[in-house]
């Protein structure tokens, strides 16, 4: 079922897309992929959304399912020509496929329906368009991001003394979907996740292949991420990053914790983080330059000789800060050779963080909406670090 | 880090993978695919996998890691041919790509590095390697298993009165945790998940999008998966399926809750679902025929005229049971038509399942380990309904 201000929504992003279309000299999209699907229709099903230039959108369902449109049953996807055709729909001249998500065999099956096309990558397309929010997405984000604050709220109370991280966040992860998480956390690309990290001691360091800032080395060698069953010990701290997923638009939010007092170098990074994210609030604007952003970040890291504990120890994330949305790492990426500029209505999540070993993970994240002539912080609570034994 | 018993299984799946290649006549195969690497290596990482059907097998990493194996570090794929050479290793006349799991656009990538050789499917290839178990794998099931029934023993403790089947599904999962799950669950193909479902009421028979025996409307529309938010009320059953995720070897295993006393249908359908699990205790072993077990218990629901509720009363799923390994929907599938005979060393999970509109799910389901003369049941724990209220 779609409800009101989502059916005025869906019609704006078609918009949106077919301007896009226009620009790539596309005369049709394909989409199958479970995020783009849900982009354009509000709901996660299995099957084809078919989007003309011109005239109305087709909905392919290869399963029932109730998704709010008039739908097309098909068993299989080589019946989608001859549904155009009674349609009188003309066969499309450039289609765009999502080519960095479909499989190999997935995409040559969709691609010999149209022998007759060239072909776009879909996938790109969609995550540009999906980059820039629309109102109902920002109004969705806001959801989860006060959701998200709340759940740190009470991040304090969860800690007992001799608890391992795992413990932790197990205690966070309750209280998380006591607060309505769904639970899944979607990725673009081949992340493998589980609800976020609590990154504690030298697990804070250590290199994870996915492409998340920080790592930890999981608690087994099948998921190598997050907590590794560390114990949190006197002087110690906790660097808290789980994931806003209360509606299907995440917010990313990390909070710093301490058993105790930390040594004077965690404070240096903690406050350098906090610097960089207030340079973020009075410089971030339309137009602003992403690759600037990270550059300003990487010299205020530089003037405080801070480098070598920034965005990691052993292994060095090159970005500060991503998009967010249905995935948590949209476009733009924060890099130092991005060439996006910041657009109103963007939301992005900036978080320089330090590891220092033996003491753990410090620094903040938060998550920003771009408007007419700044940026707005979504992500609201307490932004020093907190000691759970005070 | 590698233990002892995992060096030594690792040498013998490299052997069953070359005996496989030989009769494909595939000179080498090359796997990117996360799943894939960690059967091979014992490790995710980010990187590739190259089996020449002679000689060492080569590690290449795109991003720091320990493997526990000498590695090749590279910045690209595109590297590979000149490693090779460096090494005198011969390009490949036909090589195996992930062409069910790789996006169009990394397949073609990878498929550019060697213009002269032929291709065949990886994906499938691998999945029928992994589909038979090793001593090593059984024993890390194991582990799953009886973690997995110590959880269903204190779900009887998460019950209290007038709790939604969130609320119940939250206390499940925190005390998964507490046993160690590691929280992700691997799927092979484009199915989200999230540890596991409680279906009650009439949202045990809601269509969902993905290929799981049962679906559930879930709580958002960007879910549709699992609980929804129902109020476990007296006369309804919870059919609990949380995965046992507590080594990268997952069980499977479903058992049936009630809230009192419930109509007597629901009872004449567990009693079928236990019957047939008794079948497959006494019938299946090695070279019997998947098809065949589905088809004698599908014969078996005939006869008690519950056809119509049978694996859905909406959406009906067309299989009883599926392999279980890495990921939770593996080799085979026991549908009406499949091909294959059980093999020693199969791990597989039997799951018939009622929906009566307004009850909700009844049923069991649980993992099998085919042995030399017949099949062991991995998942021990009270097969009858169990009354919340008693």
């Amino acid at each position: 079922m779609i409800n009101i201000a989502l059916s005025q929504d869906l019609p704006l992003r078609i918009k949106r897309i077919r301007t896009a279309m226009a620009e790539e000299s596309a005369d049709a999209i394909l989409l199958n992929i479970g995020v783009n699907l849900f982009y354009t229709t509000g709901s996660f099903y299995s099957g084809y959304f078919y989007l003309p230039i011109d005239g109305e959108p087709l909905y392919f369902l290869t399963r029932t399912a109730e998704i709010g449109h008039e739908t097309i049953s098909i068993r299989k996807p080589e019946l989608i020509p001859d549904e155009l055709k009674k349609r009188n729909i003309a066969m499309p001249k450039k289609i765009l496929l999502e080519a960095d998500e479909l499989t190999y065999n997935e995409y040559t099956r969709l691609a010999a329906l149209f022998p007759d096309a060239s072909y776009g990558n879909a996938t790109q397309f969609m995550r540009r368009i999906r980059m820039v929010k629309t109102d109902y997405e920002i109004a969705q984000t806001r959801i989860s991001a006060r959701k998200h604050a709340d759940v740190y709220a009470e991040i304090k109370y969860c800690y007992e003394p001799n608890m391992t991280d795992l413990m932790l966040q197990k205690a966070i992860e309750t209280r998380m979907r006591h607060y309505g998480s769904l639970g899944i956390f979607r990725t673009f690309g081949r992340m493998d996740s589980f609800m976020g990290t609590v990154l504690t001691g030298d697990n804070a360091g250590t290199p994870s292949p996915y492409d998340f800032s920080l790592g930890g080395g999981g608690l087994d060698s099948s998921f190598p991420l997050g907590c590794d069953g560390t114990l949190l010990a006197p002087g110690m701290a906790a660097l808290i990053d789980m994931a806003g997923n209360f509606t299907a638009y995440q917010t990313d939010m990390s909070r710093t914790f301490s058993v105790g007092e930390l040594p004077e170098i965690a404070y240096l990074g903690h406050e350098t983080s906090k610097k960089i994210d207030q340079m973020i609030l009075s410089e971030a604007k339309p137009g602003v330059s992403c690759a600037e952003l990270y550059n300003k970040a990487f010299r205020m890291v530089e003037e405080v000789n801070l480098t070598p504990y920034f965005m990691g120890d052993k292994l060095q994330a090159k970005f500060i800060g991503h998009g967010i949305g249905i995935q948590i790492n949209e476009l733009p990426v924060l890099t130092p050779r991005s060439k996006d500029l910041l657009q109103q209505g963007m939301i992005f999540a900036v978080e320089p963080k330090f590891v220092f070993p033996e003491i753990g993970g410090v620094g903040i994240e938060n998550s920003f909406l771009v408007t007419e002539k700044g940026v707005e912080k979504l992500t609201i609570f307490e932004e020093d670090i907190i000691d759970f034994t005070k």
